[in-house]
């Protein structure tokens, strides 16, 4: 089996490479990832400009390429250009900090991964929940383990559906096990930081502390990384909000004249 | 009221200037749109640079500004730091071209008008179904129409919902109305274009032509456009797919060991 790697901390991250070693001996690795990090890019893609692309030799893959690209280019590139559409799974990642909650709209990791499951290939967004701690062994064991899982059932994941998973930033020891999880909520505050330059133009910078969750529901992916569970959430790319269309019939909106 | 424009065309761009003079009527216009086209960005958003801010004059809107970011970037710091948080309408567009089905995973337009809902306020993304026509004057009035309609009910729109409208590149008369629909999909072949430059580094152009919906359900996005319908699709931001939660549960997942 092909398995495709990406990620959007870029080529070198520690993460890739780990990931890279341990999954190894479940298929073929070909690695595509960002030449530079790629960090909430979102699903962005590159069209009006030319992907470069260079391959090169990482530990742990049959080939890989570093490309001009964003997340989703690589996933798209990788899977139809590269693999000639024969790709059994995508892992993206393992991303250097958590990808929960609403963060997920602005993650090129999870992104990389809803790209992968568009193109109806099985896949997984992989992150461990610290910017600091740097276990990426350990993550890349557990997601291993889980790949191992996934392709002994094959209909866990269905079509148009992917899973986004957060391992906390803990030992092995204490990781409680893995937890089938729904998105919470991330808010911040302090958005943005007013500066001026030296010629008098302003600029600012978006920054913003995490305002903790009120809602401590322990099937929020947030609160499951908090308790020392991986937490996977299934996620899929429909935005459709099927749950208003009755209501929105209803209030008459379809009968205004222009 | 305070209404926010915003797009991903950039701030020179027709769409955006139509809509401030159109809805002028309606409230105060605050403009805070890229300063370059920024189509295709996704939900991006700038945190490894500074973003840059130019206020400008902008026929129809009481202020204006142009800055370095992304089309979520001008929704954040607009809503956020110029008003302060006293916004009751984001308004995204008008973009030049459509955003239907799974493309608005990668439009920045749609992803405005989500960072709108986000931040809890009413949102709308408007996009002019064609790349070639550009009779962004009905456009706009029909979008003013369905404005007034929305502010009249304030209920329609729940919180973290928000409407994607697209509007039939057609002659006013042509208008069969509004349409209240679901996202289709879209899917595109022959999509890369491998090239070789004159120092002999291969690079690629994203390209592919869409292929045309087999689905001709009425109710879907793309067909209602196609029908001279300006459809309005419900969208939220919570990707989790509930619908698989116990079914992944009941798989046993949660009681791998790693």
């Amino acid at each position: 089996m092909q398995i495709l790697l990406t990620n959007d901390d870029g080529i070198m991250a520690q993460g890739l490479s780990a990931l890279a070693m341990k999954l190894e001996k479940l298929g073929e690795i070909y690695v595509v990832a960002p030449m530079e990090e790629r960090s909430a890019t979102g699903h962005g893609i590159t069209i009006w400009d030319p992907i470069r692309t260079k391959e090169i030799e990482m530990q742990g893959a049959k080939k890989a390429w570093a490309i001009s690209g964003t997340p989703a280019d690589c996933v798209k590139l990788g899977v139809q250009e590269f693999l000639k559409d024969d790709c059994s799974l995508v892992v993206s990642g393992i991303n250097n900090g958590p990808n929960l909650g609403t963060d997920v709209l602005y993650s090129g990791t999870v992104s990389a991964a809803i790209e992968g499951a568009v193109l109806g290939i099985p896949s997984i967004a992989v992150s461990l929940a610290s910017f600091e701690y740097n276990d990426f062994e350990t993550a890349a064991e557990a997601v291993c383990r889980l790949v191992r899982e996934l392709m002994k059932n094959k209909s866990v994941i269905p079509k148009d559906t992917l899973l986004n998973v957060n391992i906390p930033a803990v030992k092995k020891e204490l990781l409680k096990g893995y937890k089938i999880t729904r998105l919470g909520v991330r808010e911040y505050e302090n958005v943005f930081d007013r500066r001026v330059d030296p010629r008098g133009n302003v600029y600012y910078w978006l920054k913003g502390d995490i305002i903790p969750n009120q809602d401590r529901d322990p099937e929020i992916d947030v609160v499951a990384v908090d308790n020392n569970y991986i937490s996977i959430s299934p996620i899929h790319f429909d935005l459709t909000d099927y749950g208003i269309i009755q209501s929105i019939k209803k209030s008459g909106l379809e009968n205004i004249k222009i």
